[in-house]
């Protein structure tokens, strides 16, 4: 049994907690909160130690860190965690900051202990069929990739700016996963975007909808479409061109049943949001994760991912300012 | 080119008006109805003459009759036709009375002109490729066969009276269906009935709402599932499970628009009636027939399965009544 | 928390064992199963005891059983715990004798614990989400059901005997779920049957493939069809007709990814088995028994739902080998 | 009646002459082919007259022009008909150049006839539906518009080059049609394009794979994705996002049979071709010609909307060849 000590007992940190908790090679040992009473509330659930930051990472008990607190604690957190030898895995990003990211992958390069940084989507069963019928040359090679994301609603705008701006926040999944499912590097990006949803959002200084197009080196083009609103749901499809066709990962409904009347045929919405959505990835995340702390695997999105993410939806920014294709 | 007399100038004469005009190797020769302002409408339309009954079966310029009345005409006409030499396609039923159907068929069989009965489902293309896949073995031997087939809307109980009763007038095309794609004649039948849709209907001493099992000699089991009322268009499907799987053919909607939105993902309807439904059938049974004038192809359904057809019917009513299968 | 005893550590125990544990309400506290290598193996994943029939039945810690062992020893462990005053979980059916079943109800009445039948499938979202549709009027009044259930691949022909025969064994759901999502009691019931699938399972005197009617007070009439073997997975949907429209709860699939290619649109079979497909109603099935367990619920499905299943199921029977409607 | 000269007989020519046949108020008066052969087989099929390219156009009899010859005669037989009073039906596009084009809407402007411009997906029941739905309401304000364009297979090199190039030749269907639906013109657009498909085409000059965005003036997106191949027929889709929802126009299919087996589920490939796809496209653009031949209607696509598309192909070229999005 691996010993986890939890950064976080917000809302993805109750995600990890049920996940932790539930496997059967893992503890939810210690909840690290400086939110007292959520601290409190996951404690008691799962029967786990409150700790300080400082407890936590010298407790010679832990073997892993699971980090979901805020954003701007990602990175001190990391380095905390790399210097005690705990194995790794943060939610994305690392930092909002390229160049404190680039500092903390530093750091973690001297203290050799795994990281896993938490795209979850990687991790979703859907995407990796899709992915793996790529490999198993279903389609032969890839041409086009399209990627739908739309958030269900908008955000507040002050969120919208405190979040890094639509690009950092939302697309840079999207971003990682053109990555993913081509594997290859993109060598340019252009990005598109308004504001149609909320004009807060605008005034603040963000989009709320673009088109992202990125140009690989085989040739393939990857072309995201974002909004941070649709209407019914959360909106999550991937579909793939190829020589000898086409790969769809469709949307998850809430579910299968149908009405059919005088209105038409009627079937569920997509699954509301990423709590749902991608439940399972989250659990395969941290299977993969414990395979890791077992050193049965290595990390399948490391700290150079979260980097390049970053890197694109920066690029993805200039590109939207300037109107201009960016070079890679 | 051959010229074809159409008996019978009403809903289902002028769908046979359209096919004959647009077919490359008919001509829609004359029109008998004794309705003279619908047979004009006709005539006009399609640069047709008018003849009276008498006039177009003596008519040596007319190679096929179309027969398109009114039922309790059928019989009648088909013996005419015979007895001049006329290739014929009739609309179902021969009669409604199954000893009329007999004394019919033996007129036929004095006189050898070829005649198809109008058993139009059999020429709708995705039950024939339903059929065709069969054949090619796709799913192996036939095990199960459903079909669903429901009406939008109930007739005027009087109608259900004169046509002869739900069995007779609506579940003749599935049991014709049944015997027509598992290929065998049924052993014997189980009929259960009731009326759910219009009291008046039942009033009437009819059901409108069935389900017909059929036992056939390989071991094949057909169930009919009937009502003369959806709430969501013209329901037409065929289920057919085999050794190795299910082949299913599956409503035609009005189009192929969904819109997702908060209160699910809505697609059109299926086709509201048989006019729309099975137009290409319509077409089909047209072609085939054309094949049958000019010596290509021999009936695809004959009076014999006509007959046939009726007898379910008829054996399908018994059963209901007596609450006992009745034997074939 | 609630202490559970888990009778039965094979293939459905292992299902209640990962959800009893995940439960925040639940623990399970042992496992008693006379093969002692399975008994062992659940006891030291889940950090539970190993007890006898009747240490568990005498142990004053034990809330709650459940009863996941072979058929002929669920009567005898029903009387036990109630006996006991244990909260009680079992499997379907209680009995195959109908005459046992009726007195083990007779000893529960006896001792007033609470007992939930397992039929699973009462506990599913999808048919769930289909009668609670129902209840809120968005058909208006049921008229016409079709239940399809097929297993993916036929029992050894042995099994088929000695489970009591498909509608005992198989059919008993949908007989079951027929009553559940109408709501009333059917007044008659024919049965007809073939074998189809393995020739070994006629000649130990039972069938493969099945269809059911039944007809209801209202007028409304089920159909059931059942086969042994799909050829494509589990098979598991509802139809329901309604007075307004059709709903419909469709297969849930191994996943979301099609491939669209040279020989067409091809998307994932429906998941393979019952462990899979009914996954989420088991889980939702503990979790109406930890309600029940803290008598927060009367049971959802009674031991007088299991007697009337297997009622219908022997009627059926009756109905198959005379050939003729069972009045009930 | 009208009675109509229809110019080429070849593929595109045949659509034609078969609706010109079997709609009830025209007529297909005289055949226009250099091609002997061609136009007498025409001419015989459907008893027209043969007739040169001035008699045609000197003949009192016809109403209207059918012009479906190859591209480089488009623009003369406009001016031709224009000055002999013809209404026209003109296929895409009057001309590969521009300045070509704008001389012959000169020329039009000249001579007061309606001209239609066949950009048959305008009159495609799906697109309309969509179009007619985000016209209610259904969806609120558009806010981005997804087109997948992709042939079934590549044509040959040869044929990318002389006609026109991927974006004159084939985008310029989506180009018009993102008008179409948003009903506005674009202010900007990038092109991004590759040669995945045939390296021939290639070296041709030409590419086969492109992402196409343009913005609006209401902040709206449209991307445009196309592909010389698919590897399953004709995908021809249209998605909008507006405030309120997604409304998504289908591929059809070439039937709506299913094979669920071993391995999957399999439904039926897009239809082939775009003869298949727009069938009744063609047939609802012919009947709205017949309504501006009888003075009943304003063409719906008009010789600027035929510029305007030409336009957009063309700074869609030179935005790829720059690497810079284009201000219209």
């Amino acid at each position: 049994m691996f010993n986890i000590a939890l950064f976080g007992a917000g809302r993805i940190g109750k995600v990890h907690a049920v996940n932790i908790n539930n496997h059967p090679r893992t503890t939810l040992y210690s909840i690290v909160d400086p939110y007292v009473e959520g601290a409190n509330q996951l404690a008691s659930q799962y029967n786990a130690k409150i700790q300080t930051i400082e407890e936590a990472m010298a407790d010679p008990n832990i073997h892993g860190v699971c980090i979901g607190s805020a954003t701007d604690t990602h990175a001190d957190f990391i380095e905390l965690a790399a210097k005690n030898g705990k194995t790794i895995l943060c939610e994305k990003p690392i930092d909002l900051e390229l160049s404190r990211v680039r500092d903390c992958l530093g750091v973690i390069e001297q203290y050799p202990v795994p990281m896993l940084v938490g795209f979850n989507r990687r991790f979703d069963p859907q995407f990796r069929k899709l992915k793996t019928q790529l490999g198993a040359g279903v389609i032969g090679k890839a041409e086009s990739l399209l990627i739908t994301s739309r958030d269900p609603s908008p955000p507040p705008a002050h969120y919208a700016k405190a979040s890094g701006g639509m690009f950092r926040d939302m697309s840079i999944h999207d971003l990682d996963m053109a990555r993913f499912i081509l594997g290859e590097d993109p060598i340019s990006i252009t990005a598109h975007g308004s504001c149609m949803v909320d004009k807060a959002i605008g005034e603040a200084g963000d989009i709320d909808t673009a088109v992202i197009v990125m140009n690989f080196p085989s040739g393939a083009i990857a072309t995201i479409s974002n909004s941070r609103r649709s209407g019914y749901g959360y909106d999550q499809r991937l579909e793939l061109h190829g020589e000898k066709g086409l790969l769809q990962a469709g949307n998850m409904k809430e579910d299968l049943v149908q009405h059919w009347g005088d209105s038409g045929c009627v079937s569920a919405k997509p699954q509301h949001f990423f709590l749902e959505r991608y439940e399972q990835a989250y659990i395969n995340e941290w299977d993969h994760f414990v395979e890791i702390l077992a050193g049965e695997a290595a990390p399948l999105c490391s700290g150079k991912d979260g980097e390049f993410a970053l890197v694109l939806a920066e690029a993805a920014l200039e590109s939207m300012h300037t109107g201009a294709t960016v070079k890679l």
